[in-house]
C-alpha cells in the first residue's frame, strides 16, 4: 500500500511521465481544480469514482486508488516556515497582512474567523497590460465566536 | 518618537477611544481600505498628507505623523506561527493549500511566483443564503524566473 | 490605556486583594462561568454592560473597562509546549490522544473537525470514592469539510 | 517485529482493506472506544488476549499482536505544534482556554492538576438542530499537590 | 504589587543582604527545606503564617506576602534546555538516563508514571573520602495508567 | 554491524521475545541495575565479558556484542523537551525544581555542580499505605569550579 | 524515477567519478556557470535539450534527465541556519549587513526590494596581491512596493 | 550612556527628524557608504573623529558619540530568519543559491572560504531599460582551509 | 540592587568611561585575566576584596560589588547558537571538530569528558611572520565515567 | 558511492573491527593527529595518498577513497546544541566563556576574529598529581575586521 504522502510523490511523477495536466485530472474527476489538485496531493479524501479516474488517466494501480480515498493528516508543509519562494510569497502574506486581514473581518463581520474548512480556493491567471496577474481567492464561510 | 509598532498600538486604542472605523480612515487618507490598514498598522510608510490625515481624524500628535511616514521593517507576527486563530486559519489555508496553489501557479503561468511586492489585497463579506462569507482576494504580479 | 493582557494582570491581582471568585464574576456578568473567565484572561470581548459589572466587582477603573470590551489577539500560552504542570496535562492529552480523537471524529462524523471557534467548555469537580475527578468538556459544531 | 508506530500504520491500512471500524474493534476488544483506539494507535500496551482479537479481526500477524502488547513510548504528534486542523484544533483549544482551565481547577479543588494518566476520554457526536456537535470529555482525578 | 517572579527575586537580593540561609528559613516558615526554598523561588503557594514569617525574616513587605500566597504559573527554566551547568546537569541526566528510569519503572511497577505532583525531594550533601557527593533524592508516588 | 541505537531497539525487543528482565541482566552482567540498564539502551560501553555474557542471555549475536562494547554518543531523547508521560515528568522536576536544587547546591556546598559523570542512579519502589511509591536517588560528586 | 535531490546527489558523485567541471557542464548546457550548477543542484528546471547534454556529459540516464527538467521545490540548506562554513559566512553577511543593505536600497531606490526571482549571481575569483578575492554579484531587479 | 542598539535606533530617528542622507554621512565620516551605514547601525566601531563627525551631522550628544566608538557585538537580525521583505531576499538567495556558491568556490579556489571579515560591500542601483536593477556585491579574501 | 547581567554592562560602560583594561583588572583583582574577565562578565562570583577592588577601579558602587559576589547564573549567550562572528567562530569549531575532540578524548583517556568545571582557560596573541595567531587553550580535568 | 557521512560511519565500525587506533591512522596518513581525525569523519577532504592509506590501514575499499578525497559540507553535530556529553561540555565552554573569549581577543588584538579555517588544534593528555587534564589548544590566525 502507498501512503497519502508517497501517493502525492506518484501523481507528481506521474504527471511527467504521461503529460497530464491538474486542469485535465480535474475535468475527469469532476470536480473543482483546485480542489482536485489538493487532494491528490494528500489533502483531501476522494470518492470512489473520483479516485479511479484520477488513477486511471494518470496509469496508476489500484494502491494509488486506496491512497487517494483514505482520511488525510492535512499539512504539506516540511517547516514551519516555508523554503520554497513560490510558497514562501503566501507565508510572507501572513506575515506582512494577517493583523490587517483579522482587523478587517472584525470590522466587517464582528469576533469571528474566516473558516478554513467550509472554503474554497481559486487561483486564476488574469492578463494585465503592465504584466500579467495570479489572483488567489479565498472563500470561506464566516464563523462568529459562539459560546 | 513613537516607533512604527507603538504608533499601531496607539492607533488601535485611538480606535476605541474615538469609535473611528478602518473604512472612514481610508475614505480620509484616500487609499485603498486593506492599505491604509496595513500601513497605520506600521507595514507601509504613508505619504506626509496621508499622514496628517489620519493622525487628525485619530486625534493623535506629530510624534504619530512621523512614525507613519517612517520606513517600517515588515513583518507583524510575534511568533514564525501565528496563535491568534482569526490569523492562524490564514496560516493553515499555507499549510494546507501551499502546494496546491504552487502547482497551479506553475501550470499556469510557468517557473515563476506571485510577487507579494506588487500586490493588493481585498477582504470583503459576502452574503450567502446558508450563512455569510469572507472572500480574501490575493492579487499579485506574476513573475517568471529570469535570469 | 491598559492592553488585554495587562488586564489579565490587574484581574488576577485584584480578586487576590478582593477575595472575588470567578463564580462570583461569572454571576455578576451574568455569562458562563468559564466564558467569563477566559473573557477576564483577554481571550474574549465583553459587553459593555458586561464589562461595567467585572470591573465594578474587581474595584478596577475605566481602563479596565475598555481593555475587556476591546478585540482579543488570542493566545494564552508564553511558549509553544506550555510549562506549568496544570496546564501541560492538557497539551499531554493532545499529544497522546490527538490521533485518537481525530479518528473518532472521522469515524462518526465524516471529514471534518470540532469547531473551536462555535464551541464552550465546561469545568468541573465531580465527586469519587476513590478521590474526586476534573471533567472538563469541550463541545464544539461539527464542521465537514466543504469546498 | 513491528514497532508500535510501524503497527498503528499497519492498523490504519488494515481497516480500510478490511472495512472494520474502531467500534467494531472495542467492541472485538472489549474495552472502551477511546482506548481501544489510542491502544491500537500504539498509546497503550494490550493484554495478550486484547491484542489477539484485535489482529484476528483486522487480519493481522503475531508480529502485530507482540507490537499491540509492548510498552509504547507515548506521544503521537510529528511537531509540537499540529498541523492536522481536526487535531490543531485541541491545540487551539488549549492556547486560548488553557490558563481559563487552570484558574478553574484552583478554584473548585486548589492547587493541582488534572491527571492524563489516572483518565478517561470520550468523544461522541451529539444531535443539534443547529447543526450536531462534538462532544469531548475529557475525566482525570484531581491529584493536589502534595509534598 | 510584586508577581511571583519579582518576589522571588527580592528574595535572593534579601538573602544577600540579610545574610539568612534557605535552611533558616525552612526552619522559621515550618516546612521541609526543599518545599520551602522553591516556594519562595515561586513555585509553591504558601499559607497566610508561612508567607509572613518568611518576609519577616527577609525584611521583606505586604506585597511579597501576597505573592507568596498567590498561584503559581510553573515552572523556573527561561529556555526549554537550562544553560546555567549546575541546573544543565539536571537535564543531561534526564537525557542519559531518561529512558533507563522508564524502562525500571515499568518493570518495578508497570504502565505509569512517578509522579511529579505527589511528589517530594531532598537534596543533601554526603560526606566521602573521595570527594564528598550530592544525593539528590525523587520520591513520587506511583501512579498506574487507569481509565 | 549494529549501531549502539539498533543494538538497544534489539535488546528490547529480545526482551519481549525471551521475557529476559533488566534485573536478570544486571545480574548476570554482573553491574548495578541502572547501569546494566543504560548500558544496554546504549549510554555506556561495556566490557567484553559483560556484553558477551549479556548478548547470550537475549539470544543476540557478534555484532551487538560488538554495539555493546563500543564507545556511545550519548543521548537518549528525540527531542529536547521528551513527550513520553513517564520521561517528561523527569523535564517537569527539572522545570519546577532544577533552581531549587542549584540553590541548595550552593547553600550546602559552594559554587559547584553535582557531576553527571562521577554519578549513580537508583531507581527503587517503595511499598507505602497511601499507594507506593518510586524513589530515584540521584548521587554524584560535589565538583567545585576550580580554575 | 530520481527526486531533485537525489538527481543533485547523483551529479555530484557523476562530478567526481567523470572529472567533469562545472564550468564543463555550463558550457556544454550553454547556460551562465551559476546558473547551471544551481539547476543541476535542482534549484532550477532545465529545458529538455539542456537536461539531456547534462546528463550525457555526467554519463547519467533518462531518469536524470527527467528529474533535471521537473519543477522543483527550491530551497537547498537543510537547517534554518547553514552549517557548513563557507555557506555560513552567506548567512552571517546576511545578519551582520541586512540591514544595512535594506537602508541603501530604500535610500536609492524607495520603498521595495530586490527581487531574487528577476536575478542573477556571479562568482568569481579575482587576483589581488595581497591574497586572491571572491567577488559574489547579486543582480536583481528592483521592485518597489506597489498596490 | 546608550548601548550600540539604542544608539542605532536614535540614527533612525535622527535621520528622519534631520533629512541627513546615509551618503552625505558617508561623506561626512570620509568612509565608504556601506562601511558608514553599518557603523552607524551598530556593526562596527568608529574612531573618535568618525563618531563626533557623524554625531555633529545627526544632531546627537557626547552618549551617541561614546556608543558609536564602542566595540559591537555584531548580528542584526532580530530573528534567525528575517521577517522584513527587503532583508528576506537576501535570506532566500542563501537558501536557494547557498549551495551553488559553495560548489563555485571550491572549484575556483579549492577547499576554502570568503572572509566576512576581511570583507566589503557595495549596493548599488544600476539604470536598465526594462527597469532599474539593484546590485550588491559582496567583496571578501579567499581563505584555504590551513591547518 | 543589579542583577550579575546588570552589573556586566556596567562594567562594559565604566571600562569606555575609565579607559581600564581587562589586565589591569585582572592585576587588581590579583587573580589570572580570563578568569577576572569572566567573573566581572557576571559568570563567577568574586570573593568581598575581589569585588572591592574591581569596584573601585572602574569607579562603580556598593550595589555593583554586591552583584560580583553574588552567585551567577551562568550562561552567556542571547541565542543557542551564537550570532556574533568572533563568539560564532567557537561555536564553528565545536561544529567541525566536536567529534574529532570526543573521538581524540576517549583514545587517550577512556571514557570521559574535559571538565569544564574543574577547568581553566587562557587567550594569548602569538605572534608569527605570517600573521599573528591567536592560541585559545582549554585545560580541564579528566573525568572519568565512575558508577 | 559512500557519502562522507557513511564513510565516516564505516571508519568507526573499521575502527573497532580493526583496532587500529586514530594515532596509528594520522602517523600512516603522514598528517597531524587531530587534523587526520577530522578529516576522517568527513570535515576535510583528503590527498589521493593520504585517502589510500587510510582505506588500505582500515581494510575499507575504493568507495572509501572517493568519500575521503570528496568536497564535505561540514558541520559534526546532529543538533544545534549538541547532546552528548564529552561534546556538550566544550558547548558550556562557549556559552560560559564565549564572550570572555571575545573581549579578550579584542583588548589583545582589536576588533577581529579568530580563524577557524586558518586553524589547528590539538588534544593532549597532561598528567596532574591530582588527576590528569585534558589540554584542547585551538590555534587560529588572527583576522582584523578589514574593509
Amino acid at each position: 500500500m502507498l501512503t497519502k504522502k508517497e501517493a502525492a510523490e506518484a501523481v507528481r511523477q506521474a504527471k511527467i511521465r504521461t503529460g497530464v495536466t491538474w486542469a485535465q485530472l480535474a475535468e475527469t474527476v469532476g470536480r473543482p481544480l483546485a480542489w482536485t489538485t489538493a487532494a491528490l496531493l494528500g489533502q483531501h479524501p476522494m470518492g470512489e469514482q473520483e479516485a479511479e479516474r484520477a488513477a486511471a488517466l494518470l496509469e496508476l494501480g489500484e494502491d494509488a486508488v486506496l491512497a487517494f480515498r483514505s482520511q488525510p493528516y492535512r499539512g504539506g508543509l516540511d517547516t514551519p516556515v516555508p523554503v520554497d519562494p513560490t510558497i514562501y510569497r503566501l507565508y510572507e502574506v501572513v506575515q506582512v497582512y494577517g493583523p490587517t486581514i483579522k482587523e478587517l473581518i472584525h470590522e466587517q463581520c464582528g469576533d469571528g474567523i474566516m473558516s478554513a474548512i467550509n472554503f474554497k480556493l481559486d487561483v486564476e491567471r488574469v492578463p494585465h497590460p503592465k504584466g500579467d496577474r495570479i489572483v488567489i481567492t479565498l472563500d470561506g464561510k464566516y464563523l462568529p465566536y459562539e459560546w
